[in-house]
């Protein structure tokens, strides 16, 4: 089965995170918005009936209609060996996932605190404000947070001693973190190790290095989650 | 068995759409931290060694320990039956579970624009901004979405013909909406009566309307996600 992933063509953003696991499984997709009248495409398919998702990205997989970042990557960690195969397993890689989506909002929100109804130009005093804090208590947390989450799981990996998207995911938010706030990571990266070294150690691995080195790589850019605004990275 | 579920014991927060669910299962359960010594309790368990949460709620169902409000309701879903048998079903209630927790980001964010790293006193000015743009632009956006979904399953329902956590989670949302923001909910539930619907025949269900009825809930209040500020509310 092919799949069809539908995500805006000019970011990476959230769809970055099923590009990766796709990827890493080496599965055959599409990324259908980055094709020919693509965005069309992905517009006309977000109107569908019975289920039609929210907002990109969304994966279709054969009649599956699948979106939400994390309930994708629930189901691909199943169906592509990307997770445990245990109920309890599968569990934790996802609340783990979870956390991390809720460490993306507060990320994206560094530039857009007033809300996504408003341009970055239009906050940027607030913007100042919420980095601030951002980066003095909330990415200190959640950095924390994983890097005792490895601490504790021993094998350099998030879950249990093979990749699963969890992995892949905390690979891109330092990836990100460090395109977006590159003084402020030099700091941080000091007390987290060992993200750092599960951060080498997924960009290492074969697909996701030859992924990374293609076009099919966007770069980052000032429309997606991370954006580089020298001002807000103290 | 019995479940224990840990929150922070003053507030409905995250954890009551856990309760709720709970509540519809006629459960046996614990909510620990509303007991004695409850919150030592509940900060003992987060510092857990192998699987430790990042915040409440959290659910211990015999050996395990499920965080993340959303990934607790896929576990209560397809343990308790309040989630659709079939893969593609649980999918879909998971999904609009999903939206509906980036919906709360949304309206918690309406007081904490600059972030929870400082209080709602602290960022006044910034509140009013965001929460007109939250109800000009985001809530009509978010209730019109879940209003398209219950059009198109024509139960009255989210998704198939049975009760779902979805629906007790959208009936907090607008019980909670209608707290925070009586105003702006008199215009807006015209638009959506069929949210309006799912919300009346949630309430109505037995167990939940025990359950609202009984000491076991703790009122809206000004600590959780739903705060009933007048000068947001336009």
């Amino acid at each position: 089965m092919r799949y069809e992933l539908y995500y805006w063509p000019e970011i990476q953003g959230r769809g970055e995170f099923i590009r990766l696991a796709l990827e890493e499984a080496g599965a055959d997709y599409l990324d259908v918005a980055r094709g020919r009248s693509g965005t069309d495409k992905l517009i006309r398919l977000m109107g569908r009936g019975e289920a039609p998702p929210f907002a990109p990205p969304f994966l279709k997989a054969g009649k599956l209609l699948i979106g939400q970042t994390a309930n994708i990557l629930l189901y691909l960690g199943e169906r592509e060996g990307l997770a445990p195969a245990n109920a309890a397993g599968r569990l934790w890689t996802h609340q783990l996932q979870l956390t991390m989506a809720d460490f993306l909002v507060e990320i994206h929100d560094t530039h857009h605190p007033i809300g996504s109804s408003f341009y970055h130009e239009d906050q940027k005093p607030e913007s100042k404000r919420r980095a601030a804090g951002f980066l003095q208590s909330r990415a200190p947390k959640f950095l924390g947070y994983f890097e005792r989450v490895l601490a504790a799981n021993r094998s350099g990996l998030l879950v249990g001693r093979r990749v699963t998207y969890a992995d892949l995911s905390l690979f891109q938010i330092v990836e990100g973190l460090r395109y977006a706030f590159p003084k402020a990571m030099r700091r941080l990266e000091k007390k987290h190790p060992r993200l750092v070294a599960l951060h080498d150690r997924v960009a290492a691995r074969p697909r996701i290095a030859a992924y990374l080195a293609s076009p099919r790589r966007i770069p980052f850019n000032e429309m997606g989650i991370f954006r580089q605004y020298p001002e807000l990275d103290k």
